[in-house]
């Protein structure tokens, strides 16, 4: 289907006559799924006269009579409609599919809707963040103000406070700003909703989120269970614990360090059982899809060059449980021990939870020097300690731990790494012992940690002075002259520093260093 | 640079008159850079004429007086004549930087060279594969062969045999099999060199390799040294071993199972001292750069939803090396246990080894894994067993190993994964508490082992029937409503399986899916 069409189509919708009355929308919705209704139902609840707008028409009159009804919700049938009840500058926000309904819709209201110069158009979707570099450099070239804003809390979020990250061009955000703060979640006072950077940085921070809320799930799931019998977890394998007791540990680490939402609801899911009384958890597929916004993380990752190993390995794990039917076979011919726990239940669990804040710690470490290069590569101002914050309240990863991070930028905003900040120092250098115990055991009895590990080994990788990196140069310079550099304390006449060397390792072969091929 | 005036630029370099001799040229090379040098000279070597030609023209001359004295090598000047001195159907192989370099030369061999219908033009450079599928069609429209190919080797390999793994438009093979075969490594006889498939396959295939050419080295420097006292490394902090001793270890392993072309010459690394009788090796600089194919396959993985977690933690072992002052600050902040060996030195030798090689074959299965999958993605006949087979010599990742390999696809060919294989699964068995012993140890003993765990992580995950993905599927549709899906054992008239189930989790909210939002 080319643009065209699609544009075409959209603008069948409804061609009835303009709307008459004088206009008396102070915000427009573009979208009437889960995220849409919810963001109109919290606008509205804070004063503001929401005008509503939905491809499939049908569904604005259902929401109008439903959960709008009595509300300061308008609804519109066509998009010249739900251009002309808005107030100028029109404040419009769209929560579409990410990709091609988003520059659908934008072509339409240019071309159909009528928006003029100074207008504002936010996209709260997922869109990837050269989507909305794109938009915003096209829409200022015609007097338009775009705004890529990343969204933040699910379902709840959207209706009682959501995350909010927007990004794109600042002259919108003196005009948006009261209505996304006004909406947005309030950590101790203050709204989780700041202005990010340039561009498509809005949509970048929320990537990142993203990327995080998968790894901090991967974390739970690490040492959660299966609650089958054959699942491999630490807890139920290794433990013996049963369902309630789990549910219980929860709640206590709900009340520590690790105080967030994931917990939290992970605890209210071990609790939540079917009609049968047992638990629903059980009986859920174990199979994870990751075509989103993890995926573009661990990619930016590699394209940037930054080591975000807990992501990528969170990703890849949504990956290998998704290939449920081969997982089946392969449990039939491959072996492994039996994991059999002897020692201190107590002490284990406790090692448990440091084994998760030490992984979580590295995980946020890694997600902000992602950040931090991104900044840097694309010249993008980003301010650190309110990233923290946007992130402390409303969205999926919020929690105590983001307070701690907002107090580390906030005392420091040119901090090198989280892991030279006095608290978290502090912190991973006392999980460390617990830690190590649980990816020591975990790998003796075969039950997969992956983010654990991964965690483990870049802060023993990180802290090493030396890697053994310099081998893999050798091997690269003895195989394909590719050259290699010299430590600074080995420099000589004959081996300089700072210059390529190559070496003829074998003393056959020429001298030539590979300048144009790199394997 | 705009391409019209790139190539205008390469035109220029001679514009002297046309060759009028016959043509004498069985095969022409552009680009004299270290692996193209090493070509010419091979296929010199195996009776071929090769008319030589590179874009700055003085590089032709100095080979020519070089290192192709005497040999059937000619000289070409400009494009002109490069072209003329072939006979027809012309044979033309570039290896030139890939990416815009690659593009212009064709564009200069139709505009300016005087190629004709039926011409074969080979790019041996490491080319992306969506490059070469397009150029592949591009040429096709105008009556030009077109073919792709990976060449692995490095210099050595380029100069006396190297893997040669050609794919694009078929109609080229039987014109280019005698000499790509020619000048390819032999592996029992058998040249490793054989038709890949359709489009870009020979360039993915080869890209995979250099993906798993990354995890090869990864897991040989992480049981390997940094010479340097602050190396956190196994053998230099854990066992004490002398540079020679290690080297003899290494030399040991190479008669083994692990007997390769890269062990081969870790052990000659590790024996070259610098003029002052000290290892070489303890004064290059521990930073690698990792901006070629082996990010290429970790990012295909990504996008293709497959758990190719080695060369992922290979590549982000990679970034994390080239962060060296970064690392110099941080171990100076940061501590970790002082690693004490205890035991017996052979016996963790040995489990080193067998950490080593199953780490390995957990390596190539995940690659394996994302070939098959790219076949079927990308609707290409791919031949497994001779994906092996070429990977069996000349390349740098050649071994017996990869002998074993073609043996498991040549007894079947439709093995849905290396593990399955009666051969492969012994050996993992086998190898299993070794490996367990060292991934456990190195947590204790805080030394970075990402490439080694996560193969033990992604084994103990393959092998689980039910992993806690299950978790992960009641999160997120507590959290965005984003749906799960039941275990079929479970399935009832209100879990019904195979369909996407909501569950209002907290009481509140509504009851709306997320169709048009993911996060």
């Amino acid at each position: 289907m080319s643009s065209e069409t699609a544009v075409a189509r959209l603008a069948r919708i409804d061609v009835g006559g303009p709307a008459h009355s004088a206009p008396s929308g102070d915000f427009g919705l573009i979208g009437l799924a889960v995220m849409g209704q919810n963001l109109i139902l919290n606008a509205a609840d804070h004063g503001f006269t929401v005008i509503a707008f939905n491809r499939t028409v049908s569904k604005v009159d259902r929401f109008l009579e439903n959960e709008a009804k009595g509300k300061s919700i308008v609804g519109a049938h066509s998009i010249q409609e739900f251009v002309q009840k808005l107030k100028k500058p029109r404040r419009m926000m769209m929560l579409v599919m990410a990709g091609k309904p988003v520059d659908d819709f934008i072509e339409l209201l240019l071309n159909e809707g009528g928006v003029e110069e100074g207008d504002i158009i936010i996209d709260g979707g997922n869109s990837h963040y050269p989507d909305t570099n794109r938009r915003t450099n096209y829409l200022k070239s015609k007097g338009i103000r775009f705004v890529g804003t990343g969204v933040s809390g699910g379902e709840e979020g959207a209706r009682y406070g959501p995350s909010i990250m927007p990004g794109g061009n600042e002259e919108a955000w003196p005009y948006i700003k009261d209505v996304l703060q006004s909406i947005a979640a309030k950590s101790d006072g203050e709204p989780c909703c700041q202005w990010v950077g340039d561009e498509g940085s809005g949509h970048y921070v929320k990537m990142v989120h993203n990327g995080i809320e998968y790894g901090d799930m991967q974390l739970i799931c690490e040492f959660w269970v299966d609650l089958a019998f054959q699942a491999y977890d630490i807890m139920k394998r290794g433990l013996g614990l049963s369902n309630s007791e789990m549910g219980d540990v929860f709640d206590k680490w709900n009340h520590g360090v690790l105080d967030s939402f994931l917990i939290e609801i992970t605890r209210d899911i071990m609790k939540f059982n079917d009609d049968d009384g047992t638990p629903l958890l059980e009986k859920i597929l174990d199979s994870a899809g990751q075509k989103g916004t993890g995926k573009w993380t661990a990619i930016n990752a590699l394209d940037l060059g930054m080591p975000v190993t807990l992501i990528g390995e969170a990703v890849f794990a949504r990956c290998l449980s998704s290939l449920k039917a081969e997982r089946g076979r392969a449990a039939k011919i491959l072996d492994g021990p039996t994991p059999k726990f002897e020692g201190d239940k107590q002490e284990f669990l406790d090692n448990l939870e440091q084994a998760l804040y030490a992984s979580k710690i590295i995980s946020y470490a890694q997600g902000f020097m992602l950040i931090q290069n991104a900044a840097k590569q694309y010249s993008w101002k980003l301010n650190k300690p309110e990233i923290a914050l946007m992130w402390r309240g409303g969205c999926i990863i919020r929690s105590v731990f983001l307070k701690d991070i907002t107090s580390a930028y906030r005392s420091n905003p040119d901090l090198e790494n989280l892991l030279f900040d006095d608290f978290f120092n502090k912190a991973i250098h006392k999980a460390q012992p617990g830690w190590r115990d649980v990816v020591s055991k975990c790998a003796l009895w075969g039950i997969p940690t992956p983010a654990f590990s991964t965690a483990l080994s870049f802060f023993d990788g990180y802290r090493a002075k030396d890697l053994p990196a310099n081998l893999l140069q050798a091997q690269r310079d003895y195989f394909g002259a590719h050259t290699f550099r010299i430590k600074p304390e080995y420099a000589s006449e004959k081996y300089p520093e700072g210059k390529d060397i190559h070496v003829n390792w074998t003393g056959r072969g020429g001298n030539v260093s590979a300048s144009t091929y790199t394997a």
